[in-house]
């Protein structure tokens, strides 16, 4: 197994604990945890299939990413109470899934032979698009759009990646580049808090 | 005219009213109850074919089932005080609506050649969908993810049908037996109030 | 530049400005304000793309339009305070706009060889539901599913255009024609405070 294959697993596991966390806070009822849970992990990449035409979309033509879906939703439902004592390993997982889920998105973008911004905002909506989904579903304004610089990681990352294949690195070097840079950036902002700059302050200037 | 395709007007006629009666519940205009009962008919099927690129989408193909929609949408104005002594027919409609779906769905993702299990997902998001997205256009938490086994319905007749179907047993045939299982066990589930083990018990144990 | 890629360039503009608006009322963060500006522009088109199949979807080709929604929404995060006086202009524009993205949507649908109905059905889903998904991201219901009669504009412009085509009055004066009527019928009802007939004072008869 590749280890692009480990890290998109990893990637998906922890988007699907996530959507299960968050169906559980709303109470919902096990098939309801399990969708949600499908939709987080699934959504971006989904959105990105139908918007270029690539269909029948990727997740329905490999079966390994369903099952690490079931098995991680019906774990984060049974030991969701010890989930907590290991969110450190899990933002890790999340921000690694956000890194190899945007250059995933931009590398296939590129390949549809579409313009380079076009392709970082389907990098980016490969990575966001699957929370954003699993906020409506919840009945919530997606968290991505007023708390956290997640998408303008995803944006920079993205933009970084073209760039270094665009000057001729090789597809794994600039993917290992870019993706180093983005889940620094993603670490540091959780740690230090960052946001972007609010255009709301002005009103008092 | 096919039975299959009685069946699937009426399934039509009730997914449309059921849609139009949340409408009015929250004083939509006409226009936007019209919409809602639209969505709420072809919205499972809708996301199907998308997801495997099955366009121009089924219902933009057939105008016999506008036609019905819009109809049933006239009717239930007009006759809305009146829906609640026809609660019971409606639950059928709806009921035998959820199997037919199921069956179609399945039947059109196996057809395109795809795994089992996407079949039966893909059987279950025709006959769901279309109530989740009524959900969502209605600012509501979709009913079906903590409340009713609706969809748990749907996944186990679609499992039904695809088994007798690999198994040898004519289309025809495996669909009355698997579309019966699935009528009975939904309509025992709403008489008795079945509904999933809840997953939130198990904090006190 | 054709006159018709200046309205529809100016319909962008206004679309974007209407979201970028909802979208700091919901005191969102640079990103979101500019997803919401995307969505509200292009979420129309792109629906209707989805639907009948012509995929990569038409914004994802035509960089002119990208570059005008960031260009109109850093406009109006800087101007906002500004923007309350400017309101009738914007309101012109944005009933240009929809009264042309609902021809481009009949006229996209009627070049794939779908049927009259769902031809309107596409134009009017061109024009409004951009809006629709502006509404469910800031998790509020759709506003013209029950206070402009704005849908049913874009249903008897779409009509007329449709019908005028069919009569065989070539393309271009069609269009200017049947824009002309729901610019005027969307201004008067704007002006006058026209809604569709209530179903619900029925109750008390």
């Amino acid at each position: 197994m590749e280890i692009t294959t480990i890290i998109d697993i990893l990637g998906t596991i922890s988007f699907a604990i996530s959507g299960a966390l968050t169906a559980m806070r709303k109470k919902m009822d096990v098939f309801g945890i399990l969708i949600i849970a499908l939709v987080t992990s699934v959504g971006g990449g989904t959105l990105r299939d139908i918007l270029i035409g690539k269909t029948p979309v990727s997740w329905m033509l490999n079966m390994t990413f369903v099952y690490v879906i079931f098995a991680a939703t019906i774990v984060a439902i049974i030991f969701r109470s010890q989930l907590k004592y290991v969110r450190r390993s899990l933002f890790l997982f999340d921000t690694i899934g956000i890194a190899l889920y945007t250059m995933a998105g931009v590398q296939i973008a590129s390949a549809a032979g579409l313009h380079p911004v076009i392709c970082v905002v389907l990098g980016t909506i490969s990575a966001c698009f699957g929370g954003v989904l699993r906020d409506i579903l919840c009945n919530e304004i997606p968290v991505i759009f007023h708390k956290e610089i997640y998408a303008t990681v995803c944006i920079l990352g993205g933009s970084i990646y073209l760039s270094l294949e665009t000057y001729g690195m090789p597809k794994v070097y600039a993917m290992l580049v870019a993706g180093s840079i983005t889940i620094l950036i993603r670490t540091l902002a959780v740690v230090r808090k960052w946001s972007l700059p609010s255009v709301y302050r002005k009103q008092h200037a």
